[in-house]
């Protein structure tokens, strides 16, 4: 019996000075036990997202250090960026990853809500299946200190570090594919048609089109929410050939953060029609 | 540093017991250190194949634990079959796979030849980089005993067990597209057009038209002998393509024994465009 394993992806609101983002992401990387898997920092959206996997006590170990990182290093006062957030920490999920429940990480983003709040005097709301209520993030940011108490913590907000969502969610993948036409027309379009009830009715799939005003491309920007359901060969193969019937091309894709391995496998076997590809036939031993 | 990873495949020639099958499978799969990736049995060609991989040590030993199996088992005074053969144990290659180079694997081999031919009392030959002279499986096969003398053990045939070859090579794909039509001459075609100096111009690929009778499909047979430089997926595709044009379809694919992993990755990126993915990304913790 291996170790249970989670992910934890904490979004912080910082993505334009270099030394606090390697802060941040050092934390993370240098606990033992814990697998950095990938972080990006965006300047327009100020803020930068950390994944890491591992068993429960090193990440909850990462996630204290990280946390720490960012209560020292940011201060809302001064901060200004496109996106909602509610705290230097914005947002923190835990993910079943293998050999663990929902339930069980519900019960871990308690107590790592817990020890948040007593350690870094933050106020801590929690969210989706760590709250009873399944609050959504959404329904956090509307409502924090006004509707909603926090759960732990003071009850008004840190002065520079503001609060923290903490919580346990199912894997997603955030996942775009970028279009050669400037014409947001296409990608709306086309993530219109994604949907469940839509032509493509691709099941837990999440879709907008957008304009990336600085390279002249437009994007059809993904959440999976259901990966088990819903491939990512299959999901490009229909934004591509819907982009060359509407006279553009899918020219690259984009897999932000993690991929799960499940996924991964899915992808190889639906790519090439390999339909008794087995899990084992691939050498992790010599992965680039 | 991480412990050198080779891979070894041994081909024997038994195809049909399935006892027999078993043994030599569990003599590879209770060895500890030694990952079993695949194995297949073929009752056509009388034939198994199992892949394997580890440090040398460990798979030494599995290898020389395997083929003492073949040798109590295998008698080929009665072993029919298709396939050309030259003993219980057949061919045996070592392939470099981390932290080694195939010189060393060339070492390795010439080392394993040895041991086997003293313990087994086996002709052993060596071939392809683990052979001064870079014999290929076919010369050893056309000319053992006559023009080439074995490098280890008795200069004749075990009288049950025939002799092996053993060597060192590098790492190759099987892999089988497998087309609706019954008409073989299309798959003769597109395997044609797959060589480097056919229409496809695939580096390192060799391919052949076969006919799967039992099925009523046919197959292009693919072996691909420099996987860095020829994507699965770019293959695939262009079969299904050709597939589509000559009016019939690329109904399914198989890898046959071991994917290397760097090939498995190119795979992903390539069929979903995704120019920018890290190896990193992919959570390994929750591969299926």
């Amino acid at each position: 019996m291996s170790d249970p394993i989670i992910q934890c992806v904490p979004n912080f609101s910082e993505g334009r000075r270099p030394e606090v983002v390697q802060a941040i992401v050092n934390a993370v990387a240098s606990t033992p036990g814990v697998r950095l898997v990938d972080w990006s920092a965006d300047t327009d959206h100020n803020r930068m997202v950390v994944t890491f996997v591992g068993p429960p006590d090193p990440v909850a170990k990462a996630a204290k250090l990280a946390a720490a990182a960012a209560v020292r290093h940011i201060s809302l006062t001064d901060h200004h960026g496109v996106h909602p957030r509610l705290g230097a920490i914005d947002v923190l999920p835990l993910v079943p990853i293998r050999d663990i429940t929902i339930s069980q990480c519900s019960e871990l983003a308690v107590r790592l809500g817990e020890d948040i709040a007593r350690e870094l005097d933050l106020p801590v709301f929690l969210y989706e299946f760590a709250s009873r209520q399944h609050r959504t993030l959404p329904d956090v940011r509307r409502e924090a200190f006004s509707e909603i108490k926090p759960d732990f913590g003071p009850m008004t907000p840190h002065p520079t570090a503001g609060a923290v969502v903490v919580g346990a969610r199912g894997p997603l993948i955030a996942y775009n594919v970028n279009l050669g036409a400037s014409d947001i027309r296409i990608a709306r379009r086309i993530a219109r048609e994604l949907r469940a009830d839509g032509a493509g009715g691709f099941q837990g799939v999440r879709a907008l089109g957008l304009a990336l005003e600085s390279r002249a491309l437009t994007q059809v920007s993904i959440n999976i929410t259901r990966p088990e359901e819903t491939s990512l060969y299959t999901l490009f193969s229909y934004i591509a050939k819907r982009a060359d019937e509407l006279g553009t091309k899918a020219v690259e894709s984009e897999v932000i953060g993690a991929l799960p391995g499940f996924s991964a496998f899915g992808l190889i076997r639906d790519a090439i029609a390999a339909t008794g590809i087995k899990p084992g036939q691939v050498l992790w031993e010599n992965w680039p």
